[in-house]
């Protein structure tokens, strides 16, 4: 699971080249609201991929959306173990399900 | 990075558990279209508190995405690994910017 | 079609009810965030309903989508008759199918 | 209050044409996935719309949500007439604010 340490540091590194040649920088470039943007349409294409389409298209929409919740981590300056750590938080806390209690 | 690992282990054991004492069990009992809906609403939620809330927001709301994004991956059978193989891919082939390539 | 005028006319004047009354005061009072949260959540029903229930579903959906907007839409002052000028403009520019001449 | 019932007028006759010159004819070819898809995309763009720019935004996206919105109800053969019995059934019943007393 290096993958995302990877990916997070790339992101890092992306995030201040040519906007030209860049899709990372290219983002940035274009600020905030257009990155939650991508964010929120990638989330709906994996929603119709989970209920219409086969594995294969879930599985890209899955990497385009973990992709663009970490561009948009990144330029909120959020690094991704501190979403690890809520995740291991709430299963230290309460296991998993704590969700659950939260009523959410 | 080990978050992840442990954490679609639980999924797996939760799906079969007892849907009134596991959330993971509910929402598997729910059926695919709630966890997708799931899925769909913290995107929405993560996107609202990129743009208007502060820096814990956005961990917690992401911490909920890839929580809901892997109870929808493990609901369709689909290793985590293999999202992870995906990214890999995009960034062997073609650098991380591949997407800028691919105009979407 | 008077349906949505009426609407306009009963959520304006909702706003500024007592929030513990209203269900459109208690969204203005919670702020925009929480009134485009909303939106975006019943616009993902919506889709949910689309892809994997009856007509019913999509109907009720349907309804606390357009509901939602016209709440959002009150909350930033737009008029409803402002989203219909620019259908007609569209219509009247080029046709309703000049959303795909834009490429989008 | 005419333009919707003028624009679900001519949507029915579009959904018929030649995808090539018509957008209404080519979303209802590529079928009912990317149609919902659409609808939820427009909705996270009205999100973003509302929660970062002007109201010519807003305006704009509204437009094009209820425009999507239209074109999956008539993919569903569901009149609008259904909806607005929906939004006009609810205010009957328990005034406006019924939403509230669902809960949801």
């Amino acid at each position: 699971m290096h993958t995302l340490t990877r990916l997070e540091h790339i992101i890092s590194q992306r995030k201040v080249a040519d906007p030209d040649s860049s899709y990372v920088a290219k983002l940035n470039s274009l600020g905030l609201p257009i990155m939650a943007r991508k964010l929120g349409e990638e989330a709906v294409e994996a929603v119709v991929a989970a209920l219409s389409d086969g594995k294969d298209d879930l599985v890209e929409e899955a990497a385009d959306l973990v992709f663009h919740l970490m561009v948009l981590l990144s330029a909120k300056d959020i690094p991704l173990s501190d979403v690890m750590a809520e995740l291991d938080r709430r299963e230290g806390v309460s296991g998993l399900d704590e969700k659950a209690s939260r009523g959410s």
